[in-house]
């Protein structure tokens, strides 16, 4: 954990409600922080439907393959979340100790393993030594309340500064169901998953299939928009699971109407963790919305935006509140993707710096640099070949974040 | 230009020989800077044979344009180059300026406009005002020497800290001929191409064509084998010229022998211009060199080669002289190229961090953050899949790229 907290980080937290049927506990193993919790243990006593999206990383970490492995199954007991460290690339132990989690946790809930799910944030490549914590879970599986969001959130957190929280309620069939999520996140955060750990937890019916849909569909668009410093993370994961407390009759298909509503209200929760993340991204002092239009595709569009978002060079402009869209120019063209640069148009907000290939008639370089002093930042990039649009979120590259990411190990 | 001069600069500059066959002289014009010289002219005063690699940027700078147009002729008697003006993204007036000065040029060497050649490097979207330069060709024509290879680097540099030479011989049919090449790149530098401007001349008579072959294949290996920050230029530009001044018959074809000796002249040095690149990037304290080995091809050993170079989480690590190599697992995971996680090994110069996928056994902590503290660090991945190599070489990144470049237009 950075020492001071991000400028950006909410000025309320969410009040968040509790879902019928979830449970959650923490506990303080010293895994590798000292003075604060850093397990998480979820508890479904009866069986929740769940979905789940993983990092693409070809090196995945052991939980990520533990999960993948469950999946199928689409039944959810338990989860055992840890921060400190990420088990990742640490071979047969990994396996071992993802293995000794899940029996743990198994036990402890009364469940099969293949209804527990697992996931661990922080350090690469060191044994994650599981005895810490696995002799817990007995008295977390005991103890879980259902009022345990904001704990919850705070004891997955590595380089977070603060804890992600969303939560939205939707109305279907006169009956109120409830989304709850948490997420974390700061570094090695690119599309495709960009999460890195988020669970999310309603007490509406929905099968695991139409869960699963609904959840792909709405990551790209919100995890999968948003981008810190282009790295991907092995431990990516993002659950979401349906305890089914809700008395209405479950969503099977799709085609049922409540699935939009449910979907819509789903992905407002994905939306505001996401943001939450790149608020919250390591050494972030602005947020900036990337829109590009007029491309030839929407997926065109995004690469281009990506390209944007992923630019040092652009990154470290915002930060010092450089107006300087030559170099948006530079990242446009680089993306390798259909552009004519003499139909191009640059907006920061409302004003229009560059058009046409060249800088706009009557830019203000005043207005615009006022402009960039903001906290909160919007630029469009127009394109002019076609319909294609997409918008990626990040943040501005500081000193900060060399700062967090030259000494994070040691 | 920066304030401090890089720790990587060079401790003793290579003796430049002069080059038969090309005059050069500079200018202090202000385009952008104060007190230093900012134009370059280089004359050829019997036409040479050119051959030219410029960027894969879909939004090029209009020399670049120009310089395309005029590639296809294969003779080359002027080349002019300015520093603090890219001349990029600034539309029809880009173009006028261009015209304007290969005019002006044209006009004082006494060639045509399709014989000269001209480069731009600096702030991108400024309107570049020629008028500030074309007055003076006329006498920079004039009294160019041959002896001045050192200030001609010098008058390109950008936020360069240090002039970049490099000059090799060769011996064919028993005369020496010279291979000088001067270049100039700090940020905005990455593979496709690099450079971002380097102008490489012999005495050595070689057909355009024949010159053209051996510069792009020996590109791969030296400007196209170099990252620093991951972001491709609107601008580079490498062009090679063969005055033809040595009393020997051209080389008019690959398959004459003297090609592969001049060629491995040649390539020597555009790679130590290359590193010298490297060696200067913005910020840099180290210079690193990413080796992969094992992968399905060349080609994949390359992306992931890049995928490590450019990952921001790896050069800050480095520059904390921090060993993580967790973090290389996760660049390797996210290039999206074939590799198994469980046959990875890992090498920080000698030392074996990592094997079949976690870490080795005999890992010595202590030793390999002794090795993190050297200059020139060397960094290996075995994939254990096939015969693919490459490598690519980079720097670490600082607080030093964010306070050079949070700041660089204003």
């Amino acid at each position: 954990m950075s020492g001071s907290i991000s400028p950006l980080a909410p000025k309320i937290y969410a009040e968040m409600p509790p879902v019928r049927g979830v449970r959650m506990a923490t506990a303080a193993a010293g895994i590798k922080y000292k003075n604060r919790t850093d397990v998480l243990m979820m508890v479904f006593d009866r069986p929740a439907t769940v979905a789940g999206v993983f990092t693409r990383s070809k090196c995945p970490s052991a939980p990520v393959d533990f999960c993948r492995a469950n999946l199928p199954g689409g039944v959810a007991r338990a989860v055992v979340v840890n921060s400190g460290n990420a088990n990742a690339f640490t071979g047969r132990k990994g396996r071992e100790s993802t293995q000794m989690t899940a029996e743990a946790a198994a036990r402890a809930v009364g469940c099969s393993e293949g209804e527990v799910f697992l996931a661990s944030t922080g350090v690469i490549g060191e044994p994650l030594d599981a005895t810490k914590f696995s002799g817990v879970l007995d008295s977390l599986a005991a103890s879980g309340t259902e009022d345990f969001w904001f704990e919850a959130a705070k004891a997955i957190m590595t380089t977070d500064t603060y804890p992600k929280v969303a939560t939205r309620t939707a109305e279907l069939g006169g009956v109120t169901v409830t989304i709850n999520g948490i997420a974390k996140g700061s570094g090695m955060i690119a599309p495709d998953m960009a999460t890195m750990l988020s669970f999310v937890v309603t007490d509406m019916p929905v099968a695991a299939e139409v869960l699963q849909s609904l959840l792909a569909r709405h990551t790209q668009t919100s995890f999968n928009a948003i981008t810190v410093d282009s790295d991907t993370s092995t431990s990516d994961t993002l659950l979401a699971f349906a305890t089914g407390k809700a008395a209405l009759d479950p969503i099977t298909s799709l085609d049922d109407p409540r699935a939009e509503i449910f979907g819509q209200a789903l992905s407002d929760v994905l939306f505001e963790l996401a943001i939450l993340v790149v608020r919250d991204g390591e050494g972030a002092t602005k947020q900036v919305s990337i829109h590009v239009e007029g491309a030839t595709t929407d997926a065109s569009a995004f690469r281009i935006a990506k390209a944007i978002a992923d630019s040092p060079l652009v990154k470290t402009a915002i930060a010092g509140e450089d107006a300087n869209w030559g170099r948006v120019v530079m990242a446009v063209g680089k993306a390798g993707e259909p552009a004519d640069r003499d139909r191009l148009a640059i907006r920061f907000g409302d004003l229009l710096v560059a058009r046409d290939g060249e800088r706009a008639e009557g830019y203000d370089e005043a207005a615009t640099s006022a402009y960039m002093k903001g906290e909160e930042l919007e630029l469009t990039v127009s394109l002019g070949l076609g319909e294609g649009k997409a918008t990626v979120y990040t943040c501005d590259l500081t000193h900060g974040y060399i700062t967090i990411n030259g000494d994070y190990r040691s």
